[in-house]
Order: structure tokens, then sequence, then C-alpha cells
């Protein structure tokens, strides 16, 4: 029995492989130590979901803009940032990791000091690769600014700082929510936020696509929660049921697995009402609306 | 007897405390988590010679700008991009260093994790900083896309990571140079550079004063060697005489003392020749003079 592909399903199939086409061309087109370049390349290319990248070109592709090198090179930036994120918080003086993504982290590949140096050449490079975009300098320097707002210590860098923090004591739900809005929220905003920049869309519209963001970025982490609780290693690819024995601030820890459940079903429906509100403003939403089926099917395995 | 100050000196008596209080004012003002601000803000304010804003300063005041708020954004995101690399560089896994400026380095104060997370919030804000000056949109993004350049695998990584790898060979002067074009040089290079952006100078100015800086740049770093060798831990406020027992490639190590002096010698001649271009261009050029100093001045201490 075949099962009908979604529209989102079409629309990866399609942007992924010119996705990472271009950002390994990116990446070998650096005039940079061989080595610092093959660390940064193993972790970018190490796969994963490319869902913030795609959540841009899913926005642009709503709204009818062209999908561009302009688009191209911003979702680009954002993933190269993502994976930043990522080699610097396997590190052994953070969560500790040896395997992402099914391989090897960096650190365990590369050795500390170049995973260090790795997660700072990828940094530095999500900007560069917009700066040299094919954009206008204002929407350039308007997206380089939001990218920094979101990783930087008023977002991400402060979401890792209190994840690490909070594994000395316990957190409220909301003082939680509040952790993960900066962890893993912001970067999903900035991501919304950037397609609705390149298409040019209007403030009512982008005001309902931040909603869309807020709620899914919270959805996105009640599912990474649970997933750490109920799937194996070999689906994540990543060690699992880390989270208890590291005495992290957890969904399912806070309120038990039922609970996360119900939390994410709040969550994915308050991120539908968003989209059913951008509709209304006059948006195309298929493609966005696909990114929710993320977790129902999931859940359903 | 009193000494005459130079006019450099007056300058930065003039400059430094309001460079400082932009510096600690916009840290202060990051809404993120404290524990991460004060990480952020120790090595910060830990002084330093400043050096790198202070030549933007130089060359937008020798270019008769007005020093606002826009020139020190951009001045002070240089300095929070240095510092991120200074509390890298000495995380246990790079140089391992306790000390720095006088002070116990910011992972023997704050721990690992936070260090990584300090110098990552740091690097992130010096664009943040620029994104929000008081600037036009092209030229925020022409600055940002130039630091992103010189700070990432193109530039800064790059020389670290040829710093840590040429530990196990025996470099060449011509290599060892293009270790430390890219180490220093590239952040000194790019100080010009943004003080001409900010500044509108043309591009035959632009050309003699990135001379200046590569020669400059230059200079600085056999200098650091030197002091490495001949100066006591009380005066740099560092651990010295590390570079040998860490089998680093210097330029004492490679052409002896003497040799060194003399290679100092001909790149303060050569920054000196391209300042003379300079004023031939028409420019200013008594503060850059100024930062040649600092090289013949200490020398002789």
């Amino acid at each position: 029995m075949t099962t009908m592909k979604t529209e989102l399903e079409n629309f990866q199939a399609q942007q992924l492989p010119q996705l990472n086409h271009y950002l390994e061309s990116y990446l070998a087109n650096l005039r940079g130590e061989q080595t610092l370049k093959d660390a940064m390349s193993y972790s970018v290319s190490a796969g994963g979901k490319r869902i913030r990248p795609l959540l841009i070109l899913a926005v642009c592709s709503e709204a009818g803009r062209d999908l561009d090198e302009g688009v191209y090179a911003v979702a680009s930036s954002l993933e190269l940032l993502h994976t930043y994120s990522l080699i610097h918080d396997d590190l052994p003086e953070m969560d500790n990791d040896d395997l992402r993504r099914g391989r090897l982290t960096n650190h365990k590949k590369f050795g500390q000091a170049m995973a260090v140096l790795a997660g700072d050449g990828l940094l530095t490079t999500a900007f560069e690769c917009i700066g040299k975009a094919d954009l206008n300098g204002d929407t350039k320097s308007k997206l380089m600014t939001a990218l920094a707002v979101a990783a930087g210590p008023q977002g991400m860098v402060s979401g890792q700082v209190a994840d690490i923090e909070g594994e000395k004591k316990h957190l409220t739900l909301r003082q939680l929510q509040q952790l993960h809005q900066r962890k893993t929220g912001a970067l999903i905003d900035y991501a919304c936020y950037a397609g609705c920049v390149l298409s040019g869309l209007p403030a009512d519209q982008q005001e309902q696509l931040h909603r869309f963001a807020a709620a899914f970025g919270l959805a996105f982490q009640i599912y990474d929660d649970i997933l750490d609780v109920v799937a194996t290693k070999e689906q994540l690819g990543k060690a699992v049921h880390k989270d208890q024995s590291e005495n992290k601030n957890t969904y399912p820890g806070l309120v038990g697995l039922e609970g996360a459940y119900q939390q994410l079903e709040e969550a994915i429906s308050q991120a539908k009402d968003s989209l059913a509100a951008v509709r209304e403003l006059g948006l195309k939403t298929e493609l966005l609306s696909g990114f929710l089926d993320y977790f129902v099917r999931r859940k359903n395995e």
C-alpha cells in the first residue's frame, strides 16, 4: 500500500537536495584551513531534518516569492548557525554527548579544540553567508541583526545557560517554557521572520506567523522531551533517556508523559489557530500545516 | 621631569572612558541570563589596550568624521569580538591559560561551560551591536559581512587552527607570517577598513590604510612574540615563556631574538611608508603614527 505524500513532503524532496548542495558548496569554497573546513562540513553534512531552513523556504513559497539564491543563502545560514549550537552543546563541558544524528559528535571525531573552533567558524560563517547573499543591504542588515538577537544572549545562548543551570534546580512549567522559548523557540521564530522579510509580507501576516512560530517551537520542544522518554537510540541517532539521568527539567518530568502529550496537543492546536488566521489574511498555509503533521505522525508510530 | 603626551595618548585618554562606558551599558542592557552577562562583562571589563577599537576611532578622527553613536557601536563591537577570541583561546582544550590581563581567565572564574557560552555570546553580540547602531542598512551590512570574513574560517578562526596545528610541526617564516596575518592581522585590517567605510574614504586612501594595517598587524604580532621572551608576568598580566614550553612557532624561535627585533623594525618601517603615502593623499596621520610608538617605547623600557 502506498501512502499519499503531503505537499510538504513533496516540497522537502524538491528543496532539500538543493539546500544541501548550497551548504556544501558554500563551505567548500571558503578559503581556510582544510582541517577546520572538514570539521565544519562533517557536522553540517550529518543531515538532520533541516526544519529551520525549510521553514524559511516554506514561508517564502507560500508568499509566492522566488526561491532564488538570496533565499537559499538565508536558509543555509540558519542551518550553519543551528549546527554550531549542536556542536557546542555536545561538548564534554556541556551535555557531553558522543552521538549526534547517528554519528560521532564533532569533538569525538576531531577533538575538543577543533570542535570549539568548528562551532565558532560556523557561527561566524552564518553571518557571512547572509552578508554575501544577492539581497539588498537593508534586508541583509535586518536579517543579520535579527539572527544575532535570536541566537545571542537575548535568545539561544541564554536558553542554553538556563538549561545547564536548571540542572541544579527544579523549574516551574512557566520557567521551563521560557527556557525553551529561548533555547529552541528563538531560532524557529527567526525562521518565520526571515521568510516574512524576504517576502515583504505585511505586518498583520507577520504577526500571525510569529504566533504560529511560537506555538510550533513550543510543540517541537515538548515533542523532543517526549521522544527522549519513548524513542530508542536507533530512532533518534543519539543517546536517549539522558534528560532524566542528567536531572534536566523536561515536560514529562514536570507533568508526566500523559500531561506532556496534552501540552503538545494544546501547542499544536494554537499553531493551527494561527494558521487559520493567516489564511483569513489571504496567505496559503498548506506547507506550513505540514510541519504540524511531524508531531502527530511520529507520535502514532 | 614630565614627558609630553603624544596626540594618540591624549586621544586615548579622551576616548577610552567613553568606549568603556558604551561597552558596559550595552552589555548591561541585554535582556539575558544574569550569570551569562556577568561572565561576558567580566572579560570585557578586564581592560586591555583596546587597540582594535581605538584604531577605528583614530581612522574616523583623522578623516574628520563625527565620533557619534554609530562609530562607537562599531568600535565596541570589535572589542566584543576580540574578547570572545581571548576567552576561547584561553580554554583548557586550547592554550589552557589561567591568567589574562592580570585576572583569572574566564573559565577559571566561571567554569568551562560558561566560558564557551560567554565567548559564543560575545561573538554573536558583536554582530547585534553593529546591527542596532544608528547607521544606514548598507553600511551595517557591509561592516557585519567584513567582520564575519575577518573573524571566521577565512580569517581569525583559521589562524587559531593553524596555530594549534603548528605546535606539531616546524613552520617556515612565510608560513608563520600567513598564520599571524589571519590570527591577528585580519581583525586589525578590519579595524582600518571599518574606519574607512564609516568615514566614506576614497579607494586610494583605503588601499594605503590597508597596507598600513597589514604592516602594523605584523609588527604587533612580532612584538607579542618578543614580549613573551623578554617581559615578566607582572608586566604582561599573563603567563610568559609559554610559547617555548608549548612548542609554538614564534619569531624569536625561528630567527632568534635579534632577528625578531629586525623583522619588527622592517614592519614598522613599512607601516611608516604607508602612512607617508596616506599623507600624500591628503589625510592626517598623527594619531595613526602614534600606534607605532607603542612598539618603540616598550622596547626601550
